[in-house]
Formats: C-alpha cells, structure tokens, sequence
C-alpha cells in the first residue's frame, strides 16, 4: 500500500487525478461537513460514471458500502469499500451550476461544482456536452417514502472519508461543493476543502 | 381548444411531436398498465429537459399536478397541469437500454426507450451525446424512507392520462416502453401503445 498521489481540492473547487484499476481512492472531508461531487471517465474517454445508472445497479437512492458505480453503459467502475463518515450520501442531487445560483438570486458570477468539473475535466481532456449526473459524497438529503427531499447539513465530522476500489483504469473529478447561500447550508457555516488520495 | 396533432406511439417504439408555447400536451395510456417515457427540447435545440433538475425545481421525486418541469440550465418547459390516472409517475429511472437488456440476460437485440429515442430525436434534428435523463409517466417505482426502489407494476387504467402545459416552442419525444422481461413487470404482461395529442 503507498500512497501514488494525494491531493487538496481547496474550497470551491474540483481537481481530476488519474486512478488506476486496482488502486483505492480516498476521499477525505478535512473540516467536517463540506459535500464533495465526484465524477469518473475511463481513461480512454469512452464512457463515464453515471448516478441514474448506479442507482438502477443497486435499486438504492443512496449508496452503500458494497454498492457498484457504473458508467451510463452499465459498465462496472467502482465498488464503494469503506465508508468512515455517518453514513449519509447522495446519487440525486444535480452538480450546482452557475444558472442555478443565478436562479437563486446570488449576485454576479458565483463558482460552481459544474463550473469546477468543466475546468479539470478539460485539463484530461473530458469536454461533455452536459455536466454528468454525479455522485455527492457527505451530502444529506433524505428523502421521506412520499418522496418529498430534505435539504439538510452534512453530518460528517473532520477527517471523515470514503474509500473505493477502482475496476478500470480512470480520470476522476473531484469538486469540493460551493453552495455557501444562507438557506441552503449543505455545507454548513462555510465551504472548506476536500482531500483526495490514490492508493495502491 | 383544437387537436392539432394526434398520434399513437406502437408498442415498443417512439414519435417526436411539435408543441407550440402555450399548447396542451396530452399522453394517454390507451391499454393501461404502460410506461412512457418523455424528452423534451427547445426548438432551437439548445438546451433541453432534466429529470434531475426538474427534481430539484420541485424538491419532489415523483411528480404532482403543479410541479413544472424544467431544463438542464433551469429553464421552464412544461407545467404539469392535469393527472387523470392513480398519480404514480418516475424522475428517477434511467431510459431502458440496449446496454441494459443485454445486462439482464435478454438474447440478442432487444428495443429500448434509449434507441426508440435516439430515433425519432434524430428526425427532428436533435442527436445529443448522451440520452437525456427522462419522465417517466405512469411508472410505478416507489421508493421508501431508507431509499429502497421497488420495481412494480404500472397502477394506470385503460385511458388514463396526463396533460402539460407547454412554456415554450418545443420538440418532444414520447416511446411506449419496451420493457418486456418477465421479472420486471412495470409494463404488466405486454407492451402496449401511447396516445400522444398536441392541444391549442
């Protein structure tokens, strides 16, 4: 086991990282209740990780500790091994944009995890035409058996984490959320950072 | 109030209608106990329907009367207006798939909402890279408090309907699912037609 890369996504930001097939990949929340978007494509770019397929992989809303990950096609990318943290995470949610913020009355230009996605993936040469459904690591939002969705804080505590076995090898994005609007405090008090490590 | 358009869909296939802003958008289960999924885009193709980001319009997994449905970037599309059916429909699903009916152990081709879509989205000039993520009327797939999904069987009687009201100049897609299998029954026993009306 060694440590091949490990990162700091600071506040409001994303970083991609390579992962190969085999190796672990850690995602830490440093400060305690900050949600983190992951997003993953195979390194050959040809298809990448979808929520709305994971969900149908495991017929669960949120994932647990032996749920797959799979990409739009179906095609296996990661098995969530570990999980350090209350246990609350999200395959609903849309990554936060900037018409999301401006529809929510944020002043100006505001950073987004869409935003944050676009600039990293691009950087390995992942350019989308839609921002991929992705996976909100520490984010509370439960729903009720009517389906009804509740906006609430993360409940992680500092230095919580995830860990996953990667099945291929793989670009990953990792965002570190930047919802800070008062009425929405996923997040909590303030956006802080994320930490990620690859491990093989 | 005129038809100015009234189409049925085959079992296990798809149409793309014109809806002009402020039209009446009518999908009728003609058999009962059919799923139809439903994509949208604006006429100018530049942006089109989310089941995500219509989730997170609403905070709502399934959709009421009231509820609009909204674009990728926010934009309203279509007010749900009327449900003259028992009330269960999906913004969760993924549209069925080649890739998925292979998965599921379905002996060489098998149709699916994906390609039917990719079809009649193609004859109206739209060819987005990745099949939206769509509304799925009258499909049964409640989920309980522990995010749990249940695969049943559509609750709707021959005729039942849903009708929208359209907010803007748009093209949309409607398939009458193909899902066949014997172990996911959503569509009971056979796959049957839609009924698609265009209302002004």
């Amino acid at each position: 086991m060694a440590t091949i890369e490990s990162v700091v996504v600071p506040p409001q930001s994303g970083v991609a990282v390579r992962v190969p097939e085999g190796a672990a990949l850690r995602i830490t929340d440093r400060e305690g209740q900050q949600v983190s978007d992951m997003f993953a494509v195979f390194s050959d770019l040809s298809d990448f990780l979808s929520a709305r397929t994971s969900r149908a992989a495991s017929w669960r809303l949120f994932p647990k500790v032996g749920d797959p990950f799979v990409s739009v096609n179906y095609r296996p990318m990661f098995l969530f091994e570990e999980d350090n943290t209350p246990g609350a995470h999200d395959l609903l949610a849309p990554p936060c944009s900037a018409e999301m913020y401006e529809l929510l009355g944020s002043a100006g230009y505001h950073p987004s995890c869409s935003d944050n996605f676009r600039a990293a993936a691009h950087s390995v040469g992942w350019n989308p035409e839609v921002v991929p459904d992705p996976v909100d690591w520490f984010q509370n939002t439960p729903v009720d058996g009517a389906g009804q969705i509740s906006v609430r804080t993360a409940l992680t505590r500092p230095g919580d984490s995830v860990t996953l076995r990667a099945l291929a090898d793989m670009f990953v994005v990792v965002t570190a959320c930047s919802m800070d609007l008062p009425d929405k405090k996923i997040n909590g008090d303030s956006c802080t950072s994320i930490g990620v490590e690859v491990i093989a």
